[in-house]
């Protein structure tokens, strides 16, 4: 099969189509031939040898999601059958003709959405889900705040949130984005230009209650100040780390105001953790794709031959919502 | 009656015995004649003006457990009778002859202990048993990290722990606590005498997985080095911030390893919250009392009257476990 392949860790310019085995396929795996993936942070990353893939994920292809066709089962599964269309998150490995998983990760793909637009599901909408609902305990009206709203899980987590009917903050660096995020729902835009990031004193004015939630995609100075803008007992999900690695944290807000400051990642969890986290996603969510509440947002689609091309404008920031491959 | 009242914010040297009004006992209330209390950190802030006491509770009278006798009950009330011998947490005012809770605050004291020993009990034991199991989810057989072993917290929730068969590492500033601590059960012990602190390396030699719990009551330094000795999806209780107010904190790991950290008080909760963890910790550890498993541990007992000096040597760190006053 085909494949975009890491032939070195200098970052983009490492990748090359080239010719690999077909994935193994186990008693309780699915074999889907990928139409389209996506493309994530942590792809970027792992052209750069920041972010090795876990065990059991092929090293040298990057990928974490896709949306495709079965095309054979394993002996023991039962939920599929040649022909579904089908989408889901992998570990790496989906920049490939071919992928394999367990059909317990597998998710239908909703019907009326093409390939390209599907693969702009898995990872955004289930980390989003994963971290508000499961993990943060949103609920319907519940009060959210969302950095980096324009980004592909940011522009999920705001259709989610606004399908709960809760009330939706967002900060983002460009001042476009945060309008684009309004014609989704965003009931508070706040437009971030400094660095240390300011937003709690905006936020405090349009929430006098705080942030009941907050999906952290940005990480770095945002986290200090995020939970300046917090409820007492606010949970804080920290999934991203674009604007770094550390920060000085208020201990005495953190201890006094009760909040929850909860590190999340999908790729590292066990089997068992995944299929949960699909089996809830599928349930809750899938759904409301079916009764178009929630929409796939495509920024741009991109040939696989380009996936170089597209890291290098992703880096640049400047799309709203996510980038998808297509073979 | 008679309390220790606040007649400034200049710390113990402040606080004068002087006459007050009884509290007033309301339908659902029980009016407590106190025989005993204990000192806290929070008691030693609040008298240089540092923790304000919460709305509804005496704002110059300080002291946050008791044990008495009930003189009193409310007309709607069901659980106790005048003479009852009880123990519980207030939000403040318990240096005083006398108190009033909500009765579904309230606890029977274990029959064979002596008010003075059943003062050190609420705080300690219902901080270290709302932390470590209710919050952080600890179970038996578990690995369990407790800073400061030697306080009234940390000896709580060493002999909570060790009652629930987990392995239990600790760290103190002082050889001799680790000793007294081992005589508890302690499994590991690190002596801290380093600032930053480190004992990460010492943990990851004793438990290869690292600590599944940390019940931290050191606060500032101590928490990035508490990250480094966790295991993957554990969880941090931030109870205390004797080590300072805030810290660098490494995002990366946090989120690698899906670390959860949770502020705590039990101060400024809620009535419902509060009666709902006197009802959990009577049914889960109260037992343990009854049946010698568990046993208050208290440094030193003083009269009333000798308050300031009281503070002053726990202000020391030399006390292993709690400091009780008596009337």
């Amino acid at each position: 099969m085909k494949a975009i392949c890491m032939t070195d860790t200098s970052g983009p310019q490492g990748l090359q189509l080239l010719e690999r085995d077909m994935p193994k396929l186990g008693p309780e795996d699915i074999l889907v031939k990928v139409k389209a993936s996506a493309i994530n942070r942590a792809d970027l990353l792992q052209t750069r040898g920041l972010y090795p893939a876990p065990f059991g994920v092929p090293a040298d292809i990057p990928g974490l999601e896709f949306a495709g066709k079965v095309l054979r089962v394993g002996e023991k599964t039962q939920r599929f059958k040649p022909e579904d269309r089908v989408m889901g998150l992998v570990g790496g490995g989906a920049w490939a003709e071919y992928v394999t998983l367990h059909e317990g990760e597998l998710l239908p793909l909703p019907q009326h959405l093409s390939y390209a637009q599907a693969a702009a599901i898995p990872e955004a909408f289930m980390t989003a889900f994963d971290a508000m609902v499961l993990q943060g305990g949103l609920g319907r009206f519940g009060r959210v705040l969302i950095h980096a709203v324009g980004s592909g899980v940011g522009s999920a987590g705001l259709q989610l949130a606004k399908a709960m009917d809760c009330s939706v903050a967002g900060t983002s660096r460009t001042a476009d984005k945060l309008e684009q995020a309004k014609a989704l729902g965003l009931d508070v835009g706040v437009l971030v230009s400094e660095k240390p990031a300011k937003f709690a004193a905006a936020l405090k004015t349009a929430w006098p209650g705080g942030a009941q939630v907050v999906l952290e995609l940005v990480g770095g100075h945002y986290v200090p100040e995020s939970i300046a803008a917090m409820a007492p007992g606010g949970r804080l999900l920290l999934v991203g780390l674009l604007a770094g690695v550390a920060c000085e944290l208020p201990l005495g807000a953190v201890l006094n105001k009760r909040v929850q400051l909860i590190g999340t990642t999908l790729r590292s969890r066990a089997l068992a953790d995944k299929i949960l986290l699909a089996r809830a996603f599928s349930a809750a969510v899938l759904p409301l794709f079916e009764k178009q509440i929630l929409h796939p947002v495509v920024a741009k689609t991109y040939p696989f031959s380009e996936v170089a091309q597209a890291l290098a404008d992703m880096s640049k920031n400047d799309f709203f919502g996510k980038v998808v491959l297509e073979w």
